[in-house]
């Protein structure tokens, strides 16, 4: 068998519709966009993508499918997206009910998919200018905090807006504030550098999500819109079912992170 | 009275809800940005912000109110949708019913507003680096084309990309493309440079809209997405009613164009 880090994201796909494959995507197809997954009856859709619009930022929607749709025709040609997952979490009335490798027996007519924009996109442009990306180094999640800063509502969604924290060394701040600017589908440029009091973060050690990373001298916390934003907003929104991706188990994309690019 | 050029967006709104101001908004508020409006049932609404999502180049969303909302938040603190604009199109089914100074008595509590960016936004860009606008310079209406490229389709609204064109000098090409790529939020970046028959353009000299403009020896055409294609997407859709600015007579906000620049 070929190996995972040599396989197109069609054919990684392939592997994790047959089961073969039900670990997290990080490090596959590399190059290679990944996004999240947001399934909801159509009766929340359009507050969800009224949400998405007036919160480009955590919600940078990358492909929404008509209602009862599965099959995926931008960010790739005919994935499943009830199958090319390696595993998904269900939740009823905000609550988590099953983690499971495929949603083909609870698909309903109804259903409106939603892919978003993902960060490893700009970290992998980081990392080819040389800027370092510490929870990639250290092998851990990234540290992710929920601020003091108010998602515009849409309806029945609403919430903080979750940052996802970088620590970038000062002669380094330029470069990754423009390199990430050029993927507004992926989150784009940072929304805050600095002092994390200032968007109401009160211990940079202890993330509300994720691992603590090591800030070290010369260097300065450096926080982006993360796309657990709309999920807290989906969660605490309560809808009677909702599927998503589970963490770390993204929807791999046709689409190479660099035409996501802007310039 | 101060003179029209010197007066704020809001002053100008102030005329224009006592009636006073009629004409076109060409011109206003030098600097600001101006938006096309387009009302439409909530019925309609997931579909039509689908569109817009699909289609972001000639339907770039400023702003969507909530169902029953005419009270702008995000371009303008407090401006009322109903009377703000000096002339609204009443259409019924897909057909022009009235051409009136305000909406107050059809307003329905289930009428969604939507806002979205307009070329005069990236034109005074264009204007401030020296590339010439020549329907500006001959005081024309820009001359629009429909193209053989499709929109995507979502829902009920679809139809071709509806396109403008400006000439060009050969040695502003790429100041052109530069200046108008930042303005992603008024239709960036031109969608083909050259040849009109490769976008299934028949005849330049004779515009689907506006008018035909000189193109000088050394000039190449180039297009850019327009915002009649969602006008025309929603005409063709015939929805029961809907509202939308009359040609010319648009939104004045508050937001400066350079605020509408990602650089």
């Amino acid at each position: 068998m070929k190996k995972t880090e040599k396989m197109t994201p069609k054919e990684i796909r392939a592997l994790i519709r047959k089961g073969e494959w039900q670990r997290p995507t990080s490090g596959l197809a590399l190059g290679y966009a990944q996004a999240n997954l947001v399934v909801l009856p159509k009766k929340y859709a359009f507050d969800f993508l009224l949400f998405c619009q007036r919160n480009p930022k955590p919600c940078p929607l990358l492909e929404v499918l008509d209602a009862g749709k599965y099959i995926t025709e931008i960010l790739a040609a005919g994935a499943d997206i009830t199958t090319d997952l390696p595993l998904y979490n269900v939740y009823k009335n905000g609550k988590l009910i099953s983690t499971i490798q495929n949603v083909e027996n609870l698909w309903q007519d109804d259903f409106v998919t939603f892919l978003l924009g993902c960060s490893y996109s700009f970290e992998e442009a980081l990392l080819k200018v040389k800027v370092p990306v510490r929870h990639i180094e250290e092998e851990k999640n990234v540290p992710m905090y929920i601020t003091h800063i108010t998602c515009r509502q849409a309806g029945i969604f609403k919430g903080p807006l979750v940052v996802s924290m970088r620590p970038i060394p000062e002669n380094l701040l330029v470069k990754a504030v423009n390199i990430t600017s050029r993927y507004a589908a992926v989150h784009g440029a940072p929304v805050h550098i600095g002092n994390p009091l200032k968007i109401g973060i009160k211990d940079i050690h202890k993330p509300d999500f994720g691992d603590a990373v090591t800030i070290r001298t010369g260097e300065v916390p450096v926080f982006w819109a993360c796309g657990v934003t709309p999920q807290a907003a989906v969660m605490e929104a309560k809808p009677d079912i909702c599927i998503t991706h589970a963490p770390g188990h993204m929807f791999i994309s046709d689409i190479l992170n660099e035409e996501l690019a802007s310039i």
